[in-house]
């Protein structure tokens, strides 16, 4: 049966929520569930974001206490701030809370944390939910994948959300074995396991992201280079010799290489999409300088890989091709350089491609 | 205008192809342009293969003289075997042809051979193109990307083919900037430059390939060792004490996690619903040792980045993990071993997971 | 003048000090303390490691409060245990100490647990020092290299002992535009900061130690590969056909080669020098497994470098690599296996060199 | 015994060498063979680098012609020019030379072209030998370590030659194991196999070269970065909140650090000595930009690494962080940062420190 023809869904999808954060995802999470007949009372503090979702029907709030305030027992609130404010504006929504109520973390924040919360919560019968949401800023359409940690009584009670906010089983096809009614994961959320579990697999969600988008940055750059043989090289001590330049003379359309991957090919990823939208309006990617930000997730991951003990030659590659990116690595390049220098008198090439 | 409406279509599509190769690849190739109303002359030396594709409809040929001596001039001989003998088999076919002929090399060869092996047949008046072909056992029902590398006059008069085996345009959701009949790339297959660059970009895509499917096997792993905190540790001089055991006690059910990510998520991809399936079925992934073989494209990208001068963290590291899982780092380890023990004192300790 | 043998080291070096741990370690470190004269109490839960030492001059102790109550005040304590219990020991040390007495960390703990319990102690006027101690079972004759944190006070006491364990300046050549006095640097020990500044840099040390251990390690694997073109390979769709397999009939001999670069290379090193050793007794490598241990540091210096920001390729691959060869990757490569075999059919193949 | 003081090291040392090349390296063989009493006609397109080595005692030559006319039968004549025109430089000269003359590369030649050079030659009845050489400009003073391929006539004839550049058994203590007459390696040369084995034996050392510069100055980067928690951040969504920002407020003198490892660390090396020289003067390292220059044996390795199936995960991410510097990831990173815009709508931000 599906759940959302069923009498039961549309019962309880007349749910309330409170939101906190109404920034590129926090507006969109309430959009989402306005459309789907749910009820949100939502705060900013940057007034004007609210008000305009007020007039798309949510209900406006001046301040965290009235968010609070303005539901009925057993309240949840889903709090979306930047990560770096995401702990202390979960207690301090805690704080405003009774027993039985639910706080939702669906920031980034690290499960470790998340897990030392729940259970500072639960001293006071708070139940605290960790969340982890991709889909950026297309889940408004597409819908949100949300990874939830947490007890099994807010998770159930908070259900009727998730299946608001995830895309649903039709947003791809059935894996070939699956029958039935569609589960939980099928249609785009699944409850991970005890508090910091949404978050941990979240975290390892994004490290996959990191190595995938570096697997396909690297494979762009490799074909651009394609036609290294074609410049002009000096040949000195400082230069390593073009092994078989004239194999390098290839001119390739970058952009509609990856759009001819999108169709049949193994590495098809909505990630490919992206990528190639992006390179069809501007194929040298000139509007971009290559300073690459990374957030908490994709270092923490490769925290997770060490301490756990598994090599993730991959997802660490990744993070530190982006540190590289930002200059980071200066100071060590610049001592190669002194070695260099101290063992064979060679000195600085600045190379121009 | 949809080209595959169009008459001009229609009449180009009734083509005649030689095949060489019936194994999982150009067995599918072949039934993919049979059923597109293609007239297809098959040949491969297991002749039960050959026999089977008979009954869908191939014409079967007991030689490779019998694939070129059945097809009208000029012809079109596209040659599907396994890498290590494709140069040869290539290269005995071509020899049997005329002035204006074209041979297909469909398989992996190094995009420098291809470019000299076009500039060899040229000589002859033969022409020569080189396809990578991905999609996998699945090809037959996705189709197949194409990635196209030879001189204009022979991809066109070969176009009607690649349409037929390319996924066609709706196998993806158009680029949103993409207006007025699909391009080439938009149905799947690309003209990408002169000899070589199909396999270039076809050894690229691979790399791609080895890096995505790096990363989503990191990650996995990750989420398999989330409970290592559960695992019971001897604490003694040659093992690292585990930082915060007590926040890895996570049971994550990964196949499910997998399944969640197929909807809504940033990671989405062909390769994950492929793992999902796998997952499903065999959670514990039993059936495999983890020995993974790597074929020549993951190779000679590496070879590419380095003669380019294009760093390729991932897509190497992902290359040099399937050496590992194959045991070649051993002798390495060994060393590592022994230098342990001369400066420490410290024995070899055998761990178990 | 060798400064051990002047009038002025040996009145500073009439010092008592405690040390808790007769391991490989704290037993040498103690022989190294009696040769130049001190005064040394020592305790170990195995009697028979300390009565040894009594022999050789030591004051055998029966227990940690032993040890304590054996010292004039101030009194300084070397705790020398397995990093799993060098916390709880120093702690239970320190608790019996009185006010501006030093307890001196000279394993391996990590700079944040240094720094922190420097701060705890010193609220009970306690000064605590972090000793990163580099040096292995060869630091009874080679001497120990020293990195300390902690408080200027406690360091100027302490610094005879350091001075006698430090392998002093005649260790090496000095640095071309080093004049004067040698500093404490050239002699073998450095006060590098405030409390954790000593682990911090025997963190990174080690980090450094992996990386060239790595680094000579895959060489020499290289080297004992050079010869792989005259094995028999087989030809076939799972296996990358051997680029130029006549290039690789070198049967190398790895000893000698180690032997070789000894002299007049750039990648002399004491690493080198030990790696050569064991080679030539052993050239196979025989005696070892290939299962690699690491230590906390190793780890932790790749936290630091995610925490910092700052690129560090090769300190973590070499951590990768030795998780890798305790087959920890084992689940990740399996997933490539299913995910092979998902969409090109692949077999699994076991190789075997 | 100093073997260069005795009876039969003189007799043997009456040898003629012809050198083609007065450069670095060339330029202090010559010296290093005069100061020991062998004959040295000189070659160089510079003529005052010509000019000044007549006045040291070498015999000048005006061109290629005349190097070999000034030697006696059976020549030997050493070339020591830039990579780029070594194999022209030795077809030339050996193209002068008679049956049985020996030509040498001692340039840092591609193990197969030196294999293939070889064979050519071997036609002829010709001698090539390829001598990896390692020692940089201070190979005048400490010798040079030799790493020979070819055959034995020749080897064997020219020993005396390398004996006089090789450093000699004095230059490190014996391995422990050793006994009797110093070998050949122990002197500091090395015949490693047949032609093309001196070449690859020195590639693997450069390449090991590369892993143990980056492992060092990875760490001393980590060093650095140790003030990072005393560094105004800003805390937003494009930026990982730094974890333990307190933990790391350590100002590190880098200069000192390396100085205290050269004494009884387990990381004493001569490339430490010359970090730690360099550093002494210039802690900032401020007279580099950090552009890293790589010659071929760095980017050969690799390649090998990746013939032979050996992972080599350390000396590759070497040799890419080297393209890093120069900028070469740039495209690859624009990627990046055109992804994140596509799916998050993350803007850039350029970080500085």
């Amino acid at each position: 049966m599906d759940q959302r023809s069923s009498p039961r869904f549309r019962r309880r999808a007349e749910m309330q929520l409170g939101i906190v954060g109404a920034g590129r995802m926090g507006a969109n999470i309430a959009r989402r569930l306005l459309r789907a007949g749910h009820e949100v009372v939502i705060y900013d503090s940057d007034s004007a974001a609210v008000t305009e979702l007020e007039t798309e029907g949510a209900v406006a709030a001046a301040s965290l206490q009235d968010v609070v305030s303005g539901l009925d027992q057993p309240r949840a609130v889903w709090v979306m701030v930047p990560a770096a404010v995401t702990g202390a504006v979960v207690e301090e929504v805690a704080a405003m809370m009774d027993v039985d109520d639910v706080v939702i973390d669906g920031g980034n924040s690290h499960f470790r944390e998340s897990a030392l919360r729940a259970d500072t919560l639960a001293e006071r019968g708070i139940h605290y939910l960790d969340v982890g949401t991709s889909g950026g800023v297309h889940g408004l359409d597409r819908g949100y994948c949300l990874m939830v940690g947490g007890d099994e009584t807010a998770v159930k009670r908070v259900t009727p959300i998730f299946e608001a906010l995830a895309p649903g089983v039709d947003a791809a096809a059935r894996t070939l074995t699956a029958e039935g009614a569609p589960t939980a994961a099928e249609q785009g959320y699944l409850h991970c396991g005890p508090a910091g579990a949404g978050h941990f697999v979240k975290m390892v969600h994004n490290g996959i992201e990191y190595g995938q988008m570096a697997a396909l940055a690297e494979g762009l750059a490799i074909l651009r280079g394609a036609n290294v043989g074609a410049a002009r090289r000096d040949d000195d001590a400082e230069t390593a010799p073009l092994a078989a330049a004239g194999a390098y003379r290839y001119d390739l359309d970058v952009a509609e290489i990856t759009e001819v991957w999108r169709r049949g090919s193994v590495i098809g990823s909505w990630l490919l999409d992206l990528t190639a939208s992006a390179l069809r309006t501007d194929p040298e990617l000139s509007r971009y300088s290559g300073h690459v930000s990374d957030s908490g997730e994709g270092r923490w991951v490769v925290q997770a890989a060490v301490d756990e003990g598994v090599p993730a030659h991959v997802l660490t590659a990744a993070l530190y091709e982006r540190f590289s990116s930002r200059g980071e690595g200066e100071y060590g390049n610049k001592a190669l350089s002194a070695m260099r220098h101290a063992f064979g008198g060679h000195h600085e090439k600045v190379t121009t491609r």
